[in-house]
């Protein structure tokens, strides 16, 4: 196996690899020329999100400024918003919900090294999805980690660290983030 | 009255409203050439801050990358320093006074969605306004969400989320962020 | 002394005197040309980070964004690479060890202000350095504060605000951060 496929697998795979290199590069030309466009050339960002990400659904924005790894890894499944300055790390599959919003600095971080460090310092490491559910709201400056998922319709207050699974229809907050409420009338009923 | 009023007034409003979006378009047409001035261009940074806020005192500095939303609801009421990659969510107005400087990476966010699963899906927002008093020291990596007021010469830790009000002259710090101690010798005696 | 000698030795100093306000216009107009940069330009780029900085080691990346206040007090002892997003406010030295590694959007701040407001509002400020070890891994989103060591081949959970020294070979998380285990196997043993 290549260790672009053993990175999706979610294996151990060593990042400065040739291919992987080329491909985090391109996607880093692409994340440029995408945050260099002005705000008025709609058609021309989405064309580059539709080229650059694994899939997207019709009209989702992201803000500028905007950085990922590969693009490829990340999965829009219908409408999103996502505010200023994101950061995903999409070593592994990052995949967000249809009627999802998300505020500005968020960051999106699947890729994990051990914690051992004469393993660590080979460079070794192993990516885990993350998996944001529809109809989501996700404050502003919102950690989110490895292996995460996030039920559908739910809220992440501003500031919180997400190291855990969050359920659907609940508002979860704080570092590290903590359901505290359950939200009424929702569709889960 | 038109979205941009209900906005203003602190009601429920569709951000998706044409006037709005082209306001917002308009406003970050003008960050981004904003973000894109060398430092040595000092005159003509603050010429393009006077022309996007509401209000702004003399010699204010907004280091890049700046973004907000609209930049009329944003009022600088004396000298004001911002240090690197500020997010003003500026929905409702937010003012900050004379003599006040912001750490990096910080966040101001004035819009609010509904937790309502089936109301928040129609894209309805409502605004509250964010006031930070006079001689405020805000500390890098600080999200203040809406409706929060920050009173005269508080310090706010670096990496707090500032959920409630704040008093005058008190350290405040985490998230969320509490009063740890009164300010000493201050001007409020 | 000048105010620039004041604020290397850790004494009181006034950032808006002459001298540091170009060191400091000077080190911001070569951050607006790094991050202007393409990712393919992997030479120039180093370059110019050999250029600004105090010391650097072989290989070194910093992913753009990256602002600095000046550059010289920047030292990178060995391979250090720093995700998207960092600011450095390095009013004081900030090192980072050999095979460090940095997640997106952490923010190391050196310089601080009074909390005594009569004295805070004259714009004095104090700066304490930064150093963080060997082989160390910081999650993404980290605030680290004036003073603050990490030792040797630490690892900070994202989102974390780093306050306090902490040791070498413990894993460290929250707000404030806290050891909340010791890493088995190290190289301390």
């Amino acid at each position: 196996m290549s260790e672009r496929e053993k990175m999706i697998k979610g294996e151990e795979y060593f990042p400065q690899d040739f291919e992987l290199t080329q491909d985090r590069i391109k996607a880093k030309i692409i994340c440029t020329k995408y945050n260099s466009l002005s705000p008025e050339q709609k058609e021309e960002k989405y064309k580059i999100l539709k080229s650059l990400f694994g899939k997207i659904g019709d009209d989702c924005v992201v803000e500028p400024n905007f950085f990922c790894d590969y693009g490829y890894n990340i999965e829009f499944d219908g409408f999103v918003y996502i505010n200023h300055n994101s950061v995903f790390l999409d070593c592994a599959k990052i995949s967000i919900g249809h009627g999802t919003f998300i505020g500005p600095n968020c960051g999106f971080y699947t890729p994990t090294h051990p914690l051992e460090y004469e393993k660590r310092i080979t460079g070794v490491e192993i990516a885990k999805p993350i998996k944001i559910g529809q109809g989501v709201w996700i404050g502003g400056n919102v950690t989110i980690l490895a292996g995460v998922t996030i039920g559908d319709r739910a809220v992440i207050g501003a500031g919180s660290v997400v190291t855990k699974d969050i359920p659907n229809d609940v508002v979860a907050v704080g570092n590290p983030c903590k359901v505290i409420k359950k939200i009424a009338n929702s569709q889960s009923k």
